[in-house]
């Protein structure tokens, strides 16, 4: 089929498919062991009991839970995303704050839509989530990059960003995405009082708190800052990605915005898969099932850190996350994660090199690898063969510069 | 919780809450009959054959049906879509042609990113599918109304249109959303005639095509003109809305753009839904529930009609839809389908007033009627009540007229 050119809008200009799908292609190749994507392991998928409550639920009641129904979402799901954190964080959360969204990814759309003028400031972290950056590049607002360091956000710099009066700042503070870095308690309150009134959203993403292996649950950022913050929550991670159920929280007058958004962007979320992920966790222990994930990525996290301690070259620098399902490795400056890979894909090991991961350049010595997703078998002999490559890298760049 | 104010986007400024979600509240009293919203009968939602195949598939593939998947949507399921426009209508459409959506509502919010600049212009019937204008509302283009007539849309006035250089023609050409009128295969030639090369894109959303009770089948407009034509498609009215699963098809260059903004929306719709939806076809006879589905709006619509033509004043115009859910009246022009909302509430039937449906005003002595989710004692008492409703509003108009 022939087609004239298509006169599409000024905001896709700009706009390429993703690069981490390219990666992805790479892996496809079955003798490539892969730490480049960010799949929960499907080993802990409740699929048994899913089969029961949605062979349970379409039985009794299949003409209602097969209808249309509210943008909103099931309010019996949003009492309990409330009384989950009301429980565990202590946040003054109700269900009318919620909104039931297709997987967490679908509000950061829906907030850009909402909030995001072309050439808008929005902060994001340094390096940042990138489904957030591509959400948010179809608003053209202008990016700036904030650094994080180990225990979160670099203060100076986030107050050198609220300088530009950004529309929002966004953060995964918890396991972050890409690094696997946490904001520290001080950190978290120092970024709420820097915050204090001023209108700038913070948009907090939190897929990953419930997947901590080890150190102690901190309060989420929106405890801290209730006011202009935008928390977002997702069922993928605690119990499966396939039903692409997410929320977020919001105050009244933000959250009706958010709501005629979602509306006119696809009339409201599977119903189906929110009654059936409301039955599960009534009927199954969710806690029992979240401290097995928790146990299989934390053996998975502390063999790919023992390993990588015992092969890697010693000026190679990581991260120690203390949950979620990455980490973050650091090459010496001199060396490009590019190169890297493209030997890697040799040695038939993949990840994701980590400059996507920064809207305003840099980040080329970086890399994210992912622990949730592997055997501990996968884990040693991927490891070994990244090493490998490593070690022949540096060793081709003291060749090089040797010659020169 | 209190919140300083947000700083919304200018796109926020003029968008409302859906007119006919307030509307709907009036249906929520069980004494009101509604022929306000837009449902498909639950009576036939194979319910049954669903706990079977989600069962079934949980228990054997629950690990992969319910992983993050691809954005483009499963491929078997696009390779059936594909056939049946081949072997349905002859279409030269092929899997890779396809994007899997949550409903075709999304391929509307979807068109609107990837096309629509503010100020551009876009052609949508009046009266038009109010889903359509919500979504496309939030890309800010100009909207320029053009006319229905009882075979399609006035030919003179989309030529008129078409001096707008609009970027796109937005249609429902079968069963319209909301009048209920069927473009004639002339119509159908006339306009692919028209639009020619022309770089507008066509958007043709065809989700009623398969809900034909009397007359004959009719070519989509994809058929005479494929090249920058987007069709769009769903699964809501043939098997079940609250799956969320609708398609749109479009050439490749259109169809990249589509995916990346696919991609950064939600990542990927359901795969539960798609994997259940697709084995459902593959195991069952779709073409057998179709008919039972045609037979039971069929015996509505007539219903409806015949009730109409017995108790409405001659004066009172309707349409005699060939398909789809639902039928449009006229009031004479000195009476307002507003004022017949309020009186017609105190008689305890509810309908959607049409003037919402009218980007660029008009339709103040119009509305929609469904019939597809009624029973034929509702449609026989609610039409009755109707009629009454409207006979009062006409005396107490000559009343007026007369005490003046």
């Amino acid at each position: 089929m022939s087609t004239t050119h298509a006169p599409f809008a000024q905001r896709m200009n700009s706009l390429q498919k993703s690069f981490i799908r390219e990666i992805l292609k790479v892996t496809e190749n079955q003798h490539v062991i892969s730490f480049a994507g960010g799949l929960p392991n499907p080993d802990f998928f409740p699929a048994a009991e899913m089969a029961e409550v949605t062979h349970e639920l379409l039985q009794r009641e299949g003409a209602q839970v097969l209808q249309y129904s509210t943008s909103e979402g099931y309010l019996p799901l949003r009492e309990w995303i409330a009384q989950h954190y009301q429980q565990r964080d202590g946040l003054d959360i109700h269900a009318d704050d919620i909104l039931i969204l297709n997987g967490s990814q679908q509000g950061l759309d829906l907030i850009g839509k909402v909030f995001l003028n072309p050439q808008d400031v929005a902060l994001v972290e340094r390096p940042g989530y990138l489904g957030a950056i591509q959400a948010f590049s179809f608003y053209q607002p202008r990016f700036v990059g904030v650094p994080l360091e180990q225990d979160g956000v670099d203060i100076a710099a986030l107050k050198a960003g609220l300088a530009h009066n950004p529309k929002l700042f966004y953060t995964v503070p918890t396991f972050q995405n890409p690094s696997g870095i946490t904001y520290s308690a001080e950190k978290r309150h120092r970024v709420a009082e820097l915050l204090g009134d001023h209108p700038t959203i913070l948009v907090e993403d939190d897929p990953y708190n419930e997947l901590r292996f080890m150190g102690e649950d901190l309060l989420p950022l929106r405890y801290y800052r209730p006011n202009n913050t935008i928390l977002l929550g997702s069922f993928s991670k605690m119990v499966a990605p396939g039903l692409r159920l997410g929320w977020l929280c919001a105050a009244k007058p933000i959250l009706e915005k958010l709501i005629i958004a979602k509306q006119a962007a696809d009339l409201h979320s599977n119903y189906l898969a929110q009654r059936v992920v409301h039955r599960y966790l009534q009927h199954y222990d969710l806690e029992a099932h979240l401290q097995k994930i928790r146990a299989a990525y934390g053996q998975q996290r502390r063999l790919m850190v023992s390993l990588i301690e015992q092969y890697f070259p010693p000026e190679v620098e990581y991260t120690r996350p203390e949950g979620g399902m990455f980490l973050w490795v650091t090459l010496p400056s001199h060396l490009s994660a590019m190169d890297l890979f493209e030997l890697a894909t040799k040695h038939q090991v993949a990840f994701v090199p980590g400059q996507a991961f920064y809207v305003d350049g840099g980040g080329h010595n970086t890399l994210r690898l992912n622990f949730s997703n592997a055997s501990e078998a996968k884990i040693e002999e991927g490891i070994k063969r990244l090493a490998q490559a490593i070690k022949q890298l540096l060793h081709e760049q003291k060749n090089s510069v040797a010659t020169v």
